[in-house]
């Protein structure tokens, strides 16, 4: 198939047309990622029983060989006889070797014994070895522009609207905060997920006529896997593992979307506080040159929108009948993609916050059009605070009044000889403030830092 | 890229590795598609120029040969260029046309002019062309079934219990009827899919510098393709006319989940009412080789449980900034995969549904279990009707005691003397009943047929 | 149960502490008015019984009194007791009738008979009488504001960029048309609701004993009601029929979400192009009391992000086992809370657009941030019609220029000599634009004007 | 407002008539208990103002006495004037302390200082203290069916069809597993939910005027309350918090669902190995009144229908602009319904495995129909295992052979000489499950007193 015949986007744009995550992501996200997993299984499965001596060790090592030569391309033939895909990955292997080797190829094994326990592996590994460092990489970056622009001077907006003073630093400090957390919760979800062994309806059937111990067995071939079994399963591995990587994942996605989304408003005409650098040679628009959209937040945001309601399918997938219905199969190979998606959004992020053009002359301008207001929250509130019987009319007042003198409000106040009793308790601080609402920014650069410091130690912890 | 490096599952297993849909659907839903349809309505614009005397005639026949020749893979190292994937298609064009013919591509267009329109476009031609003819066959098997099956007798479950009596084809045509009603809610909605030729903003601010009446010159172009413009547009096309088309489309494949639901429920070991014909060599379980698992019908609700929820994706997409933030471009492009997902499980449950095969011994023999308590029903609301002072004590006594005799209910109660006031006023016809409860199915074989020929006559219309 | 007790938000706060729409939407959302419509139902069951002379008249009589008497609370207190809750209603009605009458209330009818015919009447009546008016009434309003300001410049946008100018009586009309298209398709989908009288699996097995043509009683009983009968039915209605109103309810929601997101982005501090009327007493926020906050505009937001995922509920409830199971008989319970939130939404956002501020000065403001811009696109777009060979590149250096000597681009062109040969074959209108971009507003009034007229019209045809 | 009312199902319905529910439930999740909370946390902080001798001990009685004193309905009534109903909420306070104490009521505190952290609070409790407990009573009701049960033998199903032996306990043990592993998952994520007191934009500007060191002060008053701080807050508390506790609790609805659904399915009419205990005067059906439906069970997997999707209202509200839009305000009121749902099919739930039938006669029942296909497996592994160099072949002949003497499979093999070669290396519980293919359920008794121990130990430590 030519890469322009695919109609999933991942394939033909986002993952396939992408070479540096098309890379990184076909060892684990593709179907013949998917297939080397089975393959590793079913290699696993002949290497235990070869120690626990239920099989010869020259079984193993012909199994070993056969699995370390079959492609995907050979099971979906051999698929296209058996109408199973477990069964025709079964025969790939032992077509592969002697007569003496094939009753041990897929022993005691039921299909989903392989399926289950490979599909955690990979996805394990894809989000340990590709996502997690990625977002890391992002998660640093981040880091970089919190402690860079930590004292900054910003408005800061609720409802839109200008409300107390920030810096820029600060702003992103959420985003290092909220993100650090979610790759703790994907790094703890990962570290979660489980494998099995335990048959065609969960209780050893098969293998406790030749195992003594098959718990013990199921175990050790999952412990080779790197992976641990649940308390229970059925003919799969309780989905709640999965859904609970999914969620983080999602999760996680959110926060992305969401500093994509602040940067994206950021860059409006009107409020200009960051741009995005263009290469040379990029266009804006056909028809209006010099244009400067945020398409990368942009398609971020509509990354998400695409796959953030797909948890819904993670959800349903929970319910499966007796001891397994396959209305989830298909579906659980759909709710991969999504690691893919985040993955391709988060290099997109990365990307462009790696050249985030901060402009500190916006952020002033912004910054000046509430600035007579600011002085007038901390005003009201030190009056209040310093008894004063009706500070918030008193206020309101003098904002009247220092408009119609064209002078700034703190001055206005500090020569307003009714306030004398109660700006003579101020300490300098409060004064500073009055004259200068840039310094009402609580501790906003302090909590920048300590947030980086934070977040920082534990992405090390987590690398 | 190799079919098997693939990471969407539509594109390495239900449609790129399905020869028959491949062809039918790479001609809407692939990518390379997507550039043809846009490639289309470049053309008919520099076509609509001519016809109006805005530019030459060779213009138009330059433009349109040029289009005939430009690919994907073009389209796409372009873009790697400008950033930009409509700039990249007119850079195409323009470098295939004489300096002569070059103003005219894209004229007065914006990039959403093509995109919005071309995209409106190849949704309407795949559902026109292919889903609902496909729908239509599956429609056309399902009255086969049901008028096959209008007569055979079956158990009605309401709850997972036996209810009253209906006939297999009475319940087939449940879904004749729902699916009927969903394939003309299909063809409504893709009729009116809308295109526009609005300009960046939606109020022709480019085209209304040369052109007398831009709406009606729009109107040209969108007739020329087959499609409308709605009363308003803003950079892109109201969002509402595709959702409403992803609605029918959604709610199509609810139906089609629920008869596989269906299927797979009379499937059941101790129901076994229905059985999907195996064909050689197929494999129904790795270790049990003798299973018949109803792997279809699981198929389609999986599909449907993977899809469904991207309706979430629409609606949130309807929400758009101003004239148009990008938040919905990555994600509208994901929306088209549920044609493909759809038309896979459509094609799926086709293929299973026309070889169904219905055991009429199953049943019976599950009918037969609740024989006797049927016949309490009609007894029961005849005595009421004809004034029994307690019908329902009268009729729980005596099956109480048919139970102790041995003989059946509707006998019992023939031969009992204090029912006899009133079982004179029995018709022939509820006599029958008492002694056949089988006769007990209502209206259900004459519904079937007229539920058929309604939904028949239909379908002959929308084809 | 004290107000304050409740715990869902519409019960305690957005209906059940909002008298208007309290009063407006009990008479259809309460659980009251649920056991009102079924009551209507079982009497006009009796009534067309009488009709078609299967029961005395003086029977209909009777039922019709004992339905018009009872109460909610009576029903729950039965219930209790039977664990049914349509059986309850039953008696209910049978102690208050004579003897004689009792084996005519709820004849031949299935439970769901009465519950799938009086949700569907009851969602249809309040969506008809209620939420239409409604909907209308803040389509009027919109189309108001529309033709207010359709001459009034505003900057168009796109990215959140200044992209071209337009009106705000164009934007404006964005959603005249939208919201227009939305409420006829409310329309269609709530004329289209459906009833059934067919019995407990759809076969009318028990109402075929008694009647010679049930269908055509049924559809005697419905029409009484106002609804008609789909093709076939089970237990229940097809649930495709309610689903298609839900979609059309929700779909509408979509579209008073994005005028409320456009709106509170429009008051934005640096952007303030609209603003909110505050009533006298209002506070903005408990620490910033001259804040001016949109939270009308986010509470519609807000309200849209709680219920447009309910859809979901609603497709999952088209899955039915057989002739019916019940796990939608809850969920579809709560699917009905989704109109009281929609309505809520419609009345808040009609109580801020009737009082919204269009500050002129500040849509003049941000306009002039992007005026030189502006000129320089019709101006290449002309240069370019007229062959200029590189129209972008004159372009690009004249603003350099006029930038260079502080004059507006659009007059440096002008005295340009090189343009001459081109600027001589602009037509009057042009070289207008060129020295007033303000007038480069395409067809905006005039399409604002036009998609007035056309709702307008429809909007009576609906009323 | 009369209960019925209302428009929710919750209050009209499941919670509000339901006492039992109520009284746990209003404390916790109530528009009351929300004020009651709020109150808390405003009394806190004067408290921890005292502390820090901010403000004099006094001002704290007075507050805290006023605090005790005021209703949901003081505070509605007070908001009709203010809009804004944390203000209102301040001024109800205000009005009941002396003028000195006045500035201390909400000092230096913004609404969501208190929303967020009262949120936080009353969300956390209602999990610990009903949630919690109350999915850890059906917890152990599961753990003592499962070991009632272990050895009871039950037919495996993997499609709905018959797979291999296993135990009735085993299977009810997957759920003590399953709901164990999401009540684990619940506490840890109440555990770890968060609040906040840093201000309207979260850099604690109105704090640091008068606090040396205001993210001390901030964890005083949550510590006192019993929770911590996020390492960075806006105006609101992170999302990420509350979000993992709401997927948390919808996976367990997940989990219970899915027991409902097996249930149900195991109360079919042809499968009826459970049945629920009916309560005398209960009706089945309006016009069948001996039916026995799984209502109950249909009711849990409806309200999972109901609330499962609203995990997209979770997601979708991580995305806030900027330090704060208001956009998450009243979804996030809707999200908390989802515990009173939750904890309503909790309750059902127990209701009805409290009094759940097990048939053991319809187990055996159902066991029998595949007794001989059970056989055929051990028999063809065994084989195999032992060098048959063909095991599969001799098997199937040996079925039909098998059918055509009327005699039982295993006791076929053990007569048939050409496989006397392989018998003879059986083990004596090898022959024992040919002769007994009851045997052949693996460790499933086994397994579920194992896992019945694991979580009663962990339900110990958690409780």
């Amino acid at each position: 198939m030519n890469l322009f015949d695919s109609i999933s986007p991942l394939d033909y744009r986002y993952y396939g047309n992408n070479p540096k995550l098309f890379e990184k992501l076909k060892l684990y996200l593709s179907e013949d990622a998917a297939i080397k997993y089975q393959l590793l299984v079913e290699k696993t499965l002949v290497e235990v029983l070869a120690e626990k001596k239920i099989c010869p060790k020259d079984a193993a090592r012909e199994v070993a060989r056969a699995c370390g030569s079959i492609s995907a391309e050979d099971v979906y033939r051999e698929e296209e006889k058996t109408k199973h895909n477990i069964r025709a990955l079964v025969n790939c292997i032992r077509r592969k070797v002697s007569d003496k080797s094939k009753p041990y190829v897929h022993f005691t094994a039921t299909s989903n014994d392989i399926i289950s326990t490979s599909e955690a592996l990979r996805l394990k590994d894809a989000v340990i070895k590709v996502v997690i460092p990625d977002l890391i990489r992002l998660e640093k970056m981040l880091i970089k522009i919190a402690r860079k622009e930590k004292a900054t001077l910003q408005i800061g907006r609720t409802h839109g609207q200008h409300a107390e003073p920030i810096t820029f630093g600060f702003a992103i400090a959420e985003y290092v905060s909220r993100l650090g957390s979610r790759i703790s919760a994907i790094k703890i979800a990962a570290d979660n997920m489980r494998g099995k062994f335990s048959g065609a309806v969960g209780s050893y059937n098969a293998s406790s006529l030749f195992i003594r111990d098959p718990e013990q067995f199921e175990a050790a071939v999952l412990k080779k896997l790197g992976l641990k079994a649940s308390t229970h399963s059925t003919q799969i591995v309780e989905p709640e593992f999965a859904l609970d990587l999914y969620h983080a994942l999602t999760s996680a996605f959110g926060v992305i979307a969401n500093l994509a989304d602040d940067m994206r408003h950021l860059q409006r005409s009107e409020i200009a506080e960051v741009a995005e650098e263009f290469t040379s040679g990029q266009v804006g628009s056909s028809t209006m040159p010099h244009k400067r959209n945020p398409i990368n937040f942009e398609n971020v945001k509509s990354m998400w929108k695409a796959f953030m309601p797909r948890m819904i399918t993670g959800y349903a997938d929970q319910i499966s009948e007796h001891q397994r219905d396959l209305t989830n199969s298909a579906s659980s190979r759909f709710m991969l993609e999504g690691v893919a998606a985040l993955l391709a959004a988060v290099n997109r992020l990365s990307g462009v916050m790696g050249r985030l053009v901060v402009d500190h002359k916006g952020l002033e301008k912004n910054f000046s059009l509430s600035r007579e207001r600011i002085t007038a929250e901390p005003l009201y509130l030190l009056l209040a605070y310093y008894n004063h019987p009706d500070a918030h009319e008193a206020v309101r007042k003098m904002t009247l009044e220092s408009d119609k003198r064209g002078i700034p409000l703190g001055k206005a106040a500090m020569q307003d000889k009714s306030l004398q009793p109660y700006l003579k308790k101020f300490t300098k601080e409060h004064k500073a403030i009055l004259s200068n609402p840039e310094k009402y920014t609580g501790i906003a650069a302090k909590k920048a830092e300590e947030v980086c410091s934070y977040w920082e130690k534990e992405m090390g912890r987590l690398s």
